[in-house]
């Protein structure tokens, strides 16, 4: 890509984001020099995608930690933590950057030692990436026909991205790829940030509206629905996109496999079922303005569940760093965690 | 209504339709005075849903046969009766309505009978919403949450409307309503056109992304969904707006009864299940550009289906104006037209 999701500026210390609220008409940097810039840059969706989240999160953290001048760590880190933490509430990379952050910090780490382990996880999540487009590449045919819901790709993570970096590094390896991208309301990340990065990267693909994936896996030819995360419970129930449950049952009618796929970062061996992840309710202007127009009658209501869950039933795999994980989910998770 | 969707001017004679392109923003009418200017008001969805189609189709013909002068009308109107014919292909009304006027004219009739029969399909149209409405009442419950998809109020009919207007009736008629509008992408006639309806009426609804449906059904209480239809096939298999199918998944995954509400002149005997019904793909703008705005980047492509089919067993009823028509839907729709 010819611009980067999110740089690190050591020297700030700020963190520089790409503003993804306003692609692909124009390509602007916000650089965010607090926590609570970096908080409010999460919540505003400047960022968004759980790995991007995640990693964005830590260098908030760094950053306090580096304003913090001498002062304890453990008395100055808490605020900040808490207000990146509550920045939204149901991808829970998020949680897991900042658990990992906090368990250094609550044990005496220094700034410099927080700044090595944000870095340290923004290296991983490109290998993460990486890891997950291999392993997929064992399950994909020649000639591939992908259905893809919201954005997965660069600009919702540090390296390739989950699921469109499937997609991406498949076409590059030689597979003739085609894609159908879910153009995915209410914001749209499909049509604006998936089709940008796909033309980008030379990638035959259609945006399509939310409610064509069923009739299209039955008149066409599809071989595989894959999508990204943002929580998968231990028994491999997945929350993500508002949308994606929708995609997985037009699947399912039609005979389509439906992947996930899953950085373990985003696997919460915590929560036992879907029932148990808090879903999100973002405000009504987001389905009712579209690109500053409103798009209903002056004083409409709308209702803005920003992801659902997916039933677990509904997924053919896991595509992880470490490997496809199969169902029975529960059983195949806790192995994989060792639990 | 504080407006009308069609009106029928015999003076003229023009047939003056609401211009439903611009709505909500701009309440406008359009005076069509050509059997072909009513067919283009039909192709760039000027006028839209099935029952209004079929009726402004009858008018456009009695237009032509109006402005024939002596001439044979046998010899004049196959021309008109072409290019109304080839305005769109999903909705069966349209040659529902065309076929039952060429009978007449093909037989001798002359223009005013014409114009009688088209004035007596829009006054049927109205008592045929008001049936439907009725016989879907037996149904509801005292309090009753609906699904809905596009729009089939008074804006796609002559009357009250299919779907929008049970919704409506049971509203007047004391239940404790409340419903979730599709959107419906692309055009949006979920958030522009039932959302305005309903406002109008005063019936609690909320306007929902479209990938939205299967969340919310899981989530929150939801009695029916109630759709419309641009054709039914013989067995029940029934085509309506893209993204019904996508719906009536997320129903029957949340064991949300599915009901198409159905004239009998959207039913096709003539074709024996959906694989035979022509969907229509219309131009990719309509999908990447909404109120004018461009939603992806310059050179994306789109594809743009815009109606899909709903297998019958994924339907639970077809409410008609002559009661409620269940599975198996071959054989009780065989029954009702008497085959």
């Amino acid at each position: 890509m010819a611009f980067r999701t999110m740089e690190w500026v050591t020297e700030g210390p700020v963190l520089r984001l790409l503003d993804q609220r306003v692609l692909p008409e124009v390509v602007r940097y916000r650089d965010l020099a607090t926590a609570e810039s970096v908080a409010g840059a999460i919540r505003d969706m400047t960022v968004r995608g759980a790995p991007a989240i995640g990693v964005s999160a830590a260098f908030g953290l760094v950053i306090a930690a580096r304003q913090a001048g001498g002062a304890d760590l453990r008395a100055v880190l808490p605020a900040a933590d808490a207000v990146l933490r509550a920045a939204r509430p149901t991808a829970v990379n998020l949680f897991w950057a900042l658990d990992r952050m906090r368990a250094l910090w609550e044990a005496g780490a220094d700034a410099a030692r927080l700044e090595a382990e944000a870095l340290a996880m923004e290296a991983e999540d490109v290998a993460v990436n990486e890891a997950i487009a291999a392993h997929a590449r064992a399950i994909l045919p020649q000639e591939v026909t992908f259905f893809h819901h919201c954005n997965t790709g660069a600009l919702a993570a540090v390296g390739v991205g989950t699921a469109l970096g499937i997609i991406r590094r498949a076409h590059e390896a030689g597979h003739k790829v085609f894609a159908y991208l879910d153009e995915t309301r209410p914001r749209l990340q499909g049509a604006k940030l998936s089709s940008f990065e796909l033309m980008e990267y030379g990638v035959p693909h259609a945006v399509v509206v939310d409610g064509a994936s069923a009739h299209i896996m039955r008149k066409r030819p599809v071989d595989i629905a894959v999508v990204g995360c943002d929580r998968v419970a231990a028994n491999g129930d997945t929350a993500n996109k508002i949308g994606t449950y929708n995609l997985a049952l037009a699947a399912q009618d039609n005979g389509v496999p439906f992947y996930v796929a899953c950085p373990t970062s985003t696997i919460d061996m915590g929560t036992p079922t879907g029932d148990g992840i808090e879903i999100e309710e973002r405000a009504e202007e987001e389905v009712l303005v579209v690109n500053g127009a409103s798009i209903a009658p002056n004083g409409a209501r709308a209702f803005n569940p920003a992801f659902d869950v997916t039933p677990n039933r509904l997924i053919a795999g896991l595509i992880t760093e470490k490997g496809i994980i199969r169902p029975p989910f529960d059983v195949n998770l806790r192995a994989l965690f060792g639990g």
